[in-house]
């Protein structure tokens, strides 16, 4: 039962992580710690599944009250075993568990799942158990999956390592790898895909993720040539590179990473915060991240179960063409505005297809796309399979979505027309039937044909499927420009850099700065003024003073000598004394600077994803519109100019009201750029360009803060 | 059969066409022109349903094949009948529909369902078609439905006058009123309320609407006392008041209407017009409509059939609180999620109920809101009853929903306890039961509970039955003042009004305007200059010219005398020379204004709706945000201030980075004035205010455009 995939290593050096997680999903034995011949308990069902559903391994029950167990020898302890178990399950109370995972170490077993429930869920005290858990499985070698987790399901081999009601009914193994932290949702999720009629091969419940988390389970079922797409339910992270790295690999590998994180909203953070127990992960940059490593997030069980039937059984369409043929016109209308909606183009057909349609169609039908053939396919069935194998041939059409509904009285022949069309098109096309007749979802599926009951289900799987092919894409082309970013070191202690300096680096990060002048005194101020030859804003520049508008440290527009002598003094005088504490350095003067558009850039550390960057409209709307795009750094122009693209504002940049586009390449090079010294530089803390105006002659960044942190 | 809503009139006078309508769905005889013996056949099928159905009217067929059809006695011809039929059913070729229509009027028939195609929806000689028989039917004072339609069927009485498919299944009645301008797509919406196990009272598809419209149609459906919610399919409409109308009468009757209206992107409208034939009506207006006059709009038919279910099995909420009680923390951070996306509150609970419930609670669960008690309730029932009643005590919670998965052994026990729950708690609930066993649904739906497969969806149908509660609060509060509009005549001629007396108008109308003067010569410009003592603007001032700035006639800020002078000069140079045919009157001077924030305000006559207003967010990011709302007009105080708050960036009103917070009182009553002008002002065409500026003395227009044009 070795799988291909896997290559154990010789017996002298110890088996690597990897290699361990690999084995505990697919055992050649199992061990259950506190087994039960009470197969409705806890502690007696992955024994009754095991035995029930064909697990072709050795069942080691333990249980000290037991000789046998439903017809397994069962054994005093662990030490009595005649092999180390490729897995052992705990199913103890939590008071024992520490005990039961050093037994298995002793008895060289490498991996164990935890099912006990009563560590870090319960608090303070429960977490500190729960790390001493982790800290035994450390000292052993050990990997272990849980506690207050359901186990998992390997569905290829018959492996019930799970107390989870989804064993309770069928689980035939299919193609998706489900990865779930969540147990409770994770089982009704997990039964939604069987109702759906696809199949789980794996179905692993990471629990409180003491030791393996969700990502490195992840990983090793992304490993096994059966899985071919990766679903996902996260309720928060701890490492966002294990994350990035695993959603890589997936594009490697060529599988979809299909994820569903709930905690979108401020008030559902807040819900998930008090559900485990941890600060959930900022929801903006995990969909930034998503975004950026194409990983295709569902907003809910039901979407991803879209999803996962779409990527699941069908093949991807090169580009987002839609043609659309219905029986109701107004079916055909509704998926053409989704369509619009998600991104995917209802194109106008060539003058060739539509000759090609009209010659087919009944005169009351509708030729263009959508093509509405009415319900006369019930009289001639040709006329739909051959109008949906001409619209497919269109260029501009790259996936097909067939409308119907009802027709109880014509399945056979219906379904013998899909099968037709799934032989001689060499596009994709998805089926929906609205009200469809029991059993044809199967019998299409049988057919390797994709089924959807709701018009906009269609759509939205449809535009999932362009997305990921377009990702793939991207995924391919931006691997290439990986390179190793060289470290920076930055001159400068812990704190806001002081202006002249922050600038300077600006500049050096790609970023072209209005030029700026310290001027200690008012004779300097005024030198700087006649220098810049052109009028000046004056701000305080104080180690101690970040807000400069705040203590009113800011001057704009001077352009004579006695206002610029004149403001200086009263600049410092105010500020002097509204933070008699504050060290003033004198004024910073800066030419006034002007642009058409006000755009803020930042980059911050965030603890799970690290160096993110972000772009977004400035000005006054900010705070209000939230238009704001991050990325992880570094990353390549074509990832920055994804970023520009995904703001609402974005057509602000070809130039309204007769003001000039902007340089989309120019702008693309400064945030790329900026991304890959931010990401050089460790110490970096913190970064504000607000605003970054753009004028005609490009981009400028007016005031900036740079906070430095060492990092321990 | 003779029902309670409704009297007919004496014999003496001819029978209003309400009451013609309301005969013709409750019809006590059916005549079918065109009937066919063959029953699986389109002129066959009302007679085969309305004779095994259990139809108890009188059936008349006719036809002069035959002499009898199913037992009944069959007509040669309508003169022969013995009693003028309450409806006629015609079924005949497109060429006989007209001599067929004609009969019935000379039998004294008074309604007619013509089944028939080949009108309008062929182009023009059908449309030509399609009119005369509207003309028939005038000419007799018969109302007709269709053509090219599948008919109706009233599930009360049984009545089947449609070859739907619908039809072919089961078709037990129930509370809801459902009336499709789509054949296909709403046939297949009635299979899926089938599916759903709730019922359909009334099923009509309206066809071509050559005479009897939707809203008509609706309009004698929601009179029905057996019809308790209103569900309608729309792809374009032409009376626009006749809709608001009907949606008025609901709110009169308590009965929510539901809409589902297709074409909301421009592909989409796009792909109606070309459906249709006809002009789809503006999304943006529809939707303003649906929101100022309490219709729920729903976006597909999955988001219908959820509200159908919601508003016909459960009661209003009080409120907007929801309170949630999973059986999974992560379902309930969904929850969580989506309702904060929909307007709902997941309100922190009083002391006292998380006392109580903390008492109820295992210690592995949370007794916050969501109330999270794990599936320890499998074990202890009364923990999930008294947790639920708990919760609904609580009085910031309005609704309840309760997250539960699976649980196939437990059904009975589950059931129990949602019935206990029902009968003691006096707010209503919603049941969420992912991956729940066959039907369940059912067996709560017998015991008046609502039951969802999905997290989302019951938020949704939760957040729809608290957005209706509060429509038809807001519906009450402004029933009170509506009040007939005094017509406005405007002493002008059709096309642009002069600047000066447009600005008089706009202040009359209740909006303040920047005041304004003309100037015919350097001279007078320098005069009002220095009348007003600031910085001025000069505005080119033609009847010619409704772009002032794209032929350079405009110029800002002008503070001193020879400024004044030379730019009157060049300005009139300027525009005479780039547009030599327009007639120049002069020279608009204005004082300079400003404002923190730019609005603009715009009326406009729709063909639909008639007068529109709309407010929005003015400057650069107008036509990129099209952050804009629209009301008919007239409209109250309050209503103006719901368009306001619908704003994206309606919190900047609130002041940001240290502005003024607007007067939003002030703000929506400029507003309602200006609408109860625009209603009233009949010649008023077009009217443009961009920008309204808003400063700290409140808001100015600064420029506008005012057209009329004499109504036909």
């Amino acid at each position: 039962m070795k799988s291909a995939t896997m290559t154990m290593n010789t017996p002298d050096l110890p088996p690597s992580r990897q290699e361990i997680l690999a084995r505990m999903i697919r055992p050649r034995s199992v061990a259950v710690i506190g087994a039960s011949a009470q197969f409705s308990k806890v502690n007696g069902r992955p024994l009754k599944h095991l035995l029930e559903k064909g697990y072709q391994g050795k069942i080691y029950p333990i249980n000290p009250k037991y000789q046998e167990i439903g017809g397994c020898r069962c054994y005093p302890d662990m030490a009595s075993l005649p092999e180390a178990p490729d897995l052992t399950i705990i199913a103890v109370p939590a008071k024992d568990v520490a005990a039961s995972l050093r037994a298995v170490g002793e008895a060289g077993g490498r991996a164990a799942v935890v099912f006990s429930s009563g560590f870090g869920e319960m608090g303070e005290l429960g977490l500190a158990q729960e790390h001493r858990l982790r800290d035994i499985a450390c000292e052993y070698g050990m990997v272990l999956c849980g506690p207050n987790c359901l186990g998992f399901i390997n569905a290829y081999e018959h492996v019930y390592a799970t107390f989870s009601q989804y064993a309770d009914g069928p689980t035939n193994s299919g193609p998706i790898g489900f990865v779930t932290q969540s147990g409770a949702f994770g089982t009704a999720i997990a039964a939604l895909v069987r109702d759906r009629g696809l199949g789980l091969g794996y179905f692993i419940n990471t629990g409180n993720e003491a030791d393996a988390t969700f990502s490195e389970l992840m990983g090793v079922v992304i490993e096994d040539p059966r899985v071919r797409v990766a679903a996902g339910y996260l309720e928060g992270i701890r490492d966002g590179q294990a994350l990035i790295d695993l959603a890589r690999r997936c594009h490697e590998l060529g599988k979809p990473l299909v994820l569903t994180k709930v905690g979108r909203t401020v008030s559902g953070a807040r819900a998930a915060a008090s559900h485990t127990g941890s600060l959930a992960v900022e929801d903006a940059l995990f969909d930034a991240v998503a975004r950026q490593y194409g990983v295709l997030r569902a907003r809910n069980e039901e979407q991803m179960l879209d999803m996962l039937q779409a990527l699941s059984g069908c093949a991807l369409p090169l580009g987002n063409g839609l043609g659309i043929v219905t029986q109701s016109g107004g079916a055909g209308v509704m998926m053409t505005d989704r369509a619009e909606e998600v991104g995917l183009a209802v194109p106008v057909l060539e003058p060739e297809t539509s000759r090609a349609l009209a010659e087919t169609m009944p005169t009351f039908g509708a030729s263009g796309n959508p093509v509405d053939i009415t319900g006369q396919f019930v009289a001639e069935p040709a006329l739909l399979r051959e109008s949906v194998l001409i619209l497919l041939r269109d260029p501009q059409v790259h996936i097909g979505i067939v409308w119907l509904q009802l027709m109880n009285a014509h399945v056979d022949m219906l379904i013998e027309i899909f099968t037709q069309i799934r032989a001689r098109a060499s596009k994709p096309f998805i089926v929906c039937w609205v009200a469809a007749p029991d059993g044809v979802a199967q019998r299409l599926r049988n057919e390797g044909i994709v089924m959807f009951g709701a018009g906009e289900r269609a759509v939205e799987a449809a535009a999932c499927l362009a997305r990921y092919a377009a990702m793939q894409k991207g995924y391919r082309a931006d691997a290439i420009q990986d390179e190793p970013a060289h470290r920076i070191d930055l001159p400068f202690g812990d704190g806001a850099v002081p202006t002249v300096q922050a600038v300077a680096l600006l500049e050096k990060a790609g970023v072209p700065m209005a030029p700026v002048t310290l001027a200690a005194t008012a004779d300097e101020a005024v030198q700087a003024w006649r220098r810049f030859g052109c009028a000046v804003a004056l701000k305080i520049e104080s180690p101690d003073i970040l807000h400069k508008t705040d203590v009113g440290g800011v001057v704009l527009n001077l352009d004579d000598e006695p206002s610029v002598r004149a403001e200086f003094l009263s600049l410092m005088e105010r500020c002097s004394s509204s933070r008699p504490q504050a060290r003033l350095s004198g004024v910073i003067v800066q030419p006034m600077s002007s642009g058409h558009i006000e755009l803020v850039v930042g980059v911050k550390r965030d603890a799970v994803f690290g160096t993110m960057v972000m772009v977004g409209y400035g000005g006054i709307l900010l705070e209000v519109l939230r238009d704001v795009s991050f990325r992880q750094a570094p990353f390549s122009e074509r990832e920055a100019r994804a970023m520009l693209d995904e703001l609402r504002m974005r057509p602000v940049f070809d130039g309204v009201r007769g003001r000039p586009a902007v340089d989309m390449f120019r702008l693309s090079a400064l945030l790329a750029s900026l991304s890959r010294w931010a990401a050089a530089a460790e110490q970096l803390s913190e970064l504000d360009l607000n605003p970054l105006l753009i004028g005609s002659d490009g981009p400028v960044g007016v005031d900036s803060v740079v906070i430095l942190r060492t990092r321990s």
